[in-house]
């Protein structure tokens, strides 16, 4: 992405609504407010009814301009915000002539990527809005606004701090010694990278519960045919979203509902039963089936009959449900969850089971969750050269150009989480995950 | 609709973006704004960014606050604005936490109505604003914007007033005199009436284009199986959004597709060739077919046989054309449209007769377009009564009671039309129509 040259964006999504909001951001900003206004000037953060036109003088609306001044802005520019009635034709007209006046259609992420550039957020924070905007349950949204407020960072940046600490310290020794590392130093030096290694595997074990809040759980039933699994479907989401037919072969497309576990979107999939068929569509049905199991965070393996053997379904998780619990005398093994779609029973032990396999559990306000795959990598790879680092220090003493190599290869790993360092395309990817006019 | 309470929604889509607008209106607004940024005071129209809380202090968002003093808001009254993170679950925290506040959920236009009780604006600038949201071209949304300053509710005063002053006039005479009216006052009466006919009468012809503008044309594609009914839907919209195959009867669902002419969004609707069928979901296409064809504005008749007799369809606006031209060498008659969707020839042809049946023309901007059956029966209503006070003048002279009874008539469908004397249900299915948030 270009900085420093004027875009414009509708901020709000497309439709017909009471209000929708564009935003222009850059060093044009100001005067296309002007020239579109007709005015002389702009009064910084004051909401102003205008009558806006094109660049033949013809109106374009009635709306509120409210111009923010550089620094104090989201992006860090001068940024316009038009107020205008909720019209795409309206929007795209506004839109346009703001771009005849030099501005250009902003990228998605485009805002953010300017307020980062800008030094208004690290890349952190820029990825908690992204998941902010995306996020589907309260407990995400708050998840996501402690990461937007800087906590993660916060926690970052004390692990990068003390890690440079270090180096410096070691650095220093290097320096004015040719000879080992003093016992005292190499002691407390060990005893701070212990403390760096036990904090980093803690942030990285919080990456599980991040991610479920943040990205939601893909749960796919999954069993033979006529066993009942659109049944627990609409069980689970308590509406009639799969057709069930006592005839075996109903379900075909994979169909999906969702649920919220303690703040955690599950999203369940009924797929087809998996049997071997000559039925051309049913045949794509148990393939699609087969694709989606793969892509499950956690399966439920649904059968009816209490004897059959129940196997683990490779390193997923997976949970065992036999239903028709009410035609069933024969006791079945403590694994398997009982289940009646029928009459309802068990749903909600199911529902337990599938929170305990998944470990989801209420959020402290203390600590801040990593939420990405990124952030847990960059916080892996951190970890990793700490570990390293860790086994240098041996019995015969420290070999100290190669501890400070790791320590430094651990400072490296944040400075790329924080964005400091980070490569165009990362950067990239993550702004273009946002959408147009953030 | 209830007024004087305070009223919260959303003004903006319901989505996943960059920006959502909440709006508040009423006595509460102010309040409400100290109480959720914990701050002390508001600041009129600053933009202000604050930390959203909830009653138990928990952090909502951070978003931008923006008040409008009564009385120069929208609606009139105090007004509060803010500018969250575009997510549906912070959207509805901030608003339920508003509703706990004291404020409730608004109905549907409910801030406009509330702008037409405080004076902002009449029932026909009410009916602008609904039209301008809804309004698919930029000649559509210019017409609205004219209403929405005032241009059409100006000319209906002008004619108000007139007939006001008139009624004076003729009540004066009465009162001052027995006998029947001097013959100079007569004359000049008869004239300032000719007037207002003439005038009411141009009005009520703006409708057809003003409707068209605003609410759009329905045109459906008729004709027997296999004559190119889909061919031409997608030659005329240049698209392949109907299926179209050499075997009668492939088309069943009613495909529709949108084309603009000068302004006027013209919605296709492709249906079932009309034969009998024993086929059962033909059969009910046949039966949809029918049903679309008595919906619309105008029917494109197709046909492949230069032979068939073409009888016109009711009292229904009706193009022939004639497809396949490619084909045929012996010569159609002149009311017929030859077109070949194989050769792309007289697509354009038929799309000027199109515009020339309903009688589709650039927009003047001197004149406003009546653009609801709302306004044009209203001025139908007045146009009426000035008919029948016209006739009241014969060669012996004018009843006077009987004349400014007719007289009063005229201004009362004029006091309805613009929401002076407007009956309450129809009041809100005006303001029903509009979005939630406007």
């Amino acid at each position: 992405m270009i900085s420093g040259d004027t875009i414009v964006a509708a901020a709000t999504p497309l439709g017909f609504s009471g209000v929708a909001v564009i935003r222009v951001s850059g060093p044009l900003a100001f005067k296309i407010a002007r020239e579109i206004t007709h005015q002389n000037k702009t009064n910084d953060r004051v909401a102003t009814l205008r009558t806006l036109f094109n660049l033949v003088g013809e109106k374009l609306d009635r709306g509120i301009l409210t111009c923010f001044a550089s620094p104090a802005s989201y992006t860090g520019e001068d940024t316009l915000e038009v107020s205008s009635h909720g019209n795409p034709t309206i929007i795209d007209n506004i839109i346009s002539t703001v771009c005849s006046l030099g501005a250009r259609l902003a990228e998605p992420g485009e805002f953010t990527y300017r307020a980062f550039i800008n030094g208004k957020m690290d890349l952190v924070q820029a990825e908690g809005v992204a998941s902010l905007i995306r996020s589907k349950t309260l407990e995400g949204v708050r998840e996501q606004q402690k990461i937007i407020e800087g906590q993660l960072s916060a926690e970052i940046n004390k692990i990068r701090k003390t890690l440079i600490d270090l180096v410096s310290t070691l650095e220093y020794q290097m320096d004015i010694s040719e000879e080992d590392l003093n016992v005292g130093v190499q002691i407390s030096a060990q005893k701070v990278l212990k403390g760096l290694q036990k904090k980093a595997l803690e942030m990285s074990k919080t990456f599980r519960m991040g991610k479920m809040l943040n990205l939601g759980v893909t749960v796919v039933i999954t069993g033979p045919p006529n066993v009942g699994k659109s049944s627990l479907l609409n069980s689970l989401c308590g509406d009639n979203k799969a057709i069930v037919s006592p005839l075996p072969g109903t379900t075909r497309d994979v169909i999906s509902a969702e649920l919220i576990l303690e703040g955690v979107p599950l999203v369940f999939f009924d797929t087809a039963g998996i049997r071997k068929t000559k039925n051309r569509v049913e045949k794509e049905g148990v393939s699609r089936a087969l694709i989606q199991k793969k892509q499950a965070d956690i399966i439920i393996s649904v059968s009816d009959n209490p004897l059959e053997e129940r196997d683990p379904v490779g390193d997923q998780l997976c949970v065992f449900v036999l239903n028709k619990a009410d035609l069933h005398t024969e006791p079945a093994p403590k694994t398997v969850i009982h289940i009646s779609c029928k009459n309802k029973t068990g749903i909600k032990e199911l529902l337990l089971e599938i929170k305990n396999k998944l470990q989801i559990h209420p959020i402290s306000s203390d600590a801040s969750l990593l939420s990405t795959p990124r952030q847990q990598l960059s916080i892996k790879l951190c970890a990793e050269h700490l570990d390293r680092a860790d086994e240098l220090f041996t019995e015969t003493g420290v070999e100290l150009e190669l501890l400070s190599l790791e320590l430094r290869g651990g400072v490296e790993a944040l400075d790329v989480l924080l964005g400091k360092t980070t490569p165009d395309d990362i950067i990239n990817n993550i702004f273009n995950s946002l959408c147009v006019g953030k």
